[in-house]
């Protein structure tokens, strides 16, 4: 809104050190980059490969420097770690799951059709799976003295990335602590992606991964892990991400209100045939996915054929092509 | 199917020693006895009064003496307990917990509209809230030598009841064992309801009570509590209260293809007015109840007003009333 011209050397685009992408990709936006693989491309093989999964960048991505890298995580009572990569690699047991990240505007583009939200116009394509390697969060914690028993009350792990605004600012957000502790949830500090290093746009050289949970809280370029009794005073875990009833709109939002979102509800999507494609007469595969948020299991994936008035069911149809911890798979 | 006369004997109703009941509630199977609360009195108050809870029998009540009461436990390697009611009660810590507890086949009624499902036709009121006390389970069972580290593999806590059919079988349900052995998930052996003993219809002495679950878990009339590597070998967990595709029917269900239902998904129903009911002109108090299976949150209740082709949506006009753990409440 302010018209004046820049001053002299913010004119120098911030976006201009991003890496090269797949030209795959359908780009939703490009400064900060926005990207999803064509839904076709989401069910050819269970793990979604580097260059074609999903893009979520709120900024510019950062150059990071392996050598000079450093992780701080802060512990209770002012006890602090500053880990460099190979200590991260070194000191802790490197634990790899299998996990589905989805953006929480994933299908947008559907939701708008029904009211207009607001955000990034995703279509299907703002979710993928892979095989994360890295240190357990869990483990940092407790080698910074964080106590397992974290006794009553809510306490959270916020993150900070890399990945700066304008003013200096960087992304973040926060996870409970008791995520984070659990052994079960699996939280890593990722510094692998299907066994390559993580890619510059999926957080070089080390992101958070939280299984089940909205993708907004696996950090990326993860710069700094802090133990604290509230959440992120992050812009992103504040005045974003959440959910409101349908009567709210901007003018009338309290996002103070609604909780973060952290586990998202079950998803499932038709990946092949497009809607609106013309299919040959006969039979025809169908191919999707399925994800259930939460750690919670996928049971089914049911059908239904439309056409004149008549619908169909199916179950036994379906193929599974896979399922993973976090916990989806692909069907057809 | 068999028109032959019964044999000598059998011709007493083993029905006959079931308690009295509040005439308010609406039986859907007297024998065994199977009735909810009217909605408008289920919204009355934030806990269900005893003897308008719902009530869900699959077999006669049993006539328990509470002085020879004996609850058996067993733990692993052959280990098991024999606990008198006042053992049980002085053994362990009395613990309370503000629950709900729902039939899987609540609004059966509605979803038969759609398409028939075989079951009792179940309005809404299939779901009532308590503030039972009792042992923990997860007390009990470490008391009967059961670690709490139950590494990994799934096993199971097996319950029977003392109803038993014509043949002599018990009603039996389990659930897994980490649920039962997790202090949060507050599993308890209730002899306690809102304050008094269990009533007869509510599983006198000892019941089971497990937060968040299908009720069908909930055991009555405890008999026996055993871990084992399996689930309940029970009809009731084996070939009932499962989840299956639109497209299963009685000739083609496979109820080993199934898991056993546990949590339930979240819940809202209006109480009132109820359908079709004439209703005053100008402002109308509109009243129900919400609540999320598996100790989940529920964030919010929203609402819309329909009305000649134009629908709004509203959420600050509904109030909430009151929220327990388990997690539901009442709102208007
Ligand atoms: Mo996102
Ligand atoms: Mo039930």
């Amino acid at each position: 809104e302010d018209a004046a011209a820049p001053p002299p050397g913010d004119t120098a685009d911030p976006f201009a050190g991003d890496p090269p992408r797949h030209p795959a990709l359908r780009v939703n936006s490009l400064k900060p980059f926005n990207a999803e693989p064509p839904p076709e491309l989401l069910t050819q093989s269970f793990l979604t490969p580097n260059e074609l999964f999903f893009t979520r960048n709120h900024l510019p991505v950062p150059a990071v420097e392996p050598g000079s890298y450093r992780l701080r995580v802060e512990g209770p009572g002012g006890r602090a770690l500053s880990l460099s990569l190979s200590e991260l690699r070194q000191r802790f047991p490197k634990h790899e799951v299998t996990a589905t990240l989805q953006c929480a505007g994933n299908r947008r583009s559907e939701m708008s059709r029904v009211r207009p939200v607001k955000g990034l116009s995703w279509d299907i394509g703002a979710i993928s799976t892979a095989r994360w390697g890295g240190a357990r969060l869990r483990d940092v914690l407790l080698a910074a003295g964080v106590r397992d028993n974290t006794g009553d009350g809510e306490w959270h792990v916020c993150f900070e990335g890399l990945d700066v605004d304008a003013s200096g600012t960087p992304y973040g957000a926060s996870i409970p602590l008791k995520r984070a502790l659990s052994a079960e949830a699996e939280v890593l500090l990722a510094y692998e992606m299907n066994g390559r290093e993580l890619p510059r746009d999926h957080g070089f050289p080390v992101r958070v991964v939280v299984p089940g949970v909205v993708g907004a809280r696996s950090v990326k370029w993860l710069r700094s892990v802090a133990v604290s009794p509230s959440e992120s005073p992050s812009h992103w875990q504040q005045n974003d991400y959440k959910g409101f009833c349908p009567s709210v709109d901007w003018d009338s939002v309290d996002f103070g209100a609604a909780p973060a979102i952290q586990e998202l509800p079950v998803q499932s999507a038709i990946t092949e045939p497009r809607p609106g494609a013309a299919v040959p007469a006969g039979e025809l595969t169908v191919k999707g996915y399925a994800w259930s948020g939460g750690g919670r299991e996928v049971v089914r994936v049911s059908g239904a054929k439309g056409g004149e008035g008549k619908m169909g069911w199916g179950e036994r149809e379906w193929r599974e092509m896979g399922w993973g911890k976090g916990d989806g798979g692909k069907w057809e």
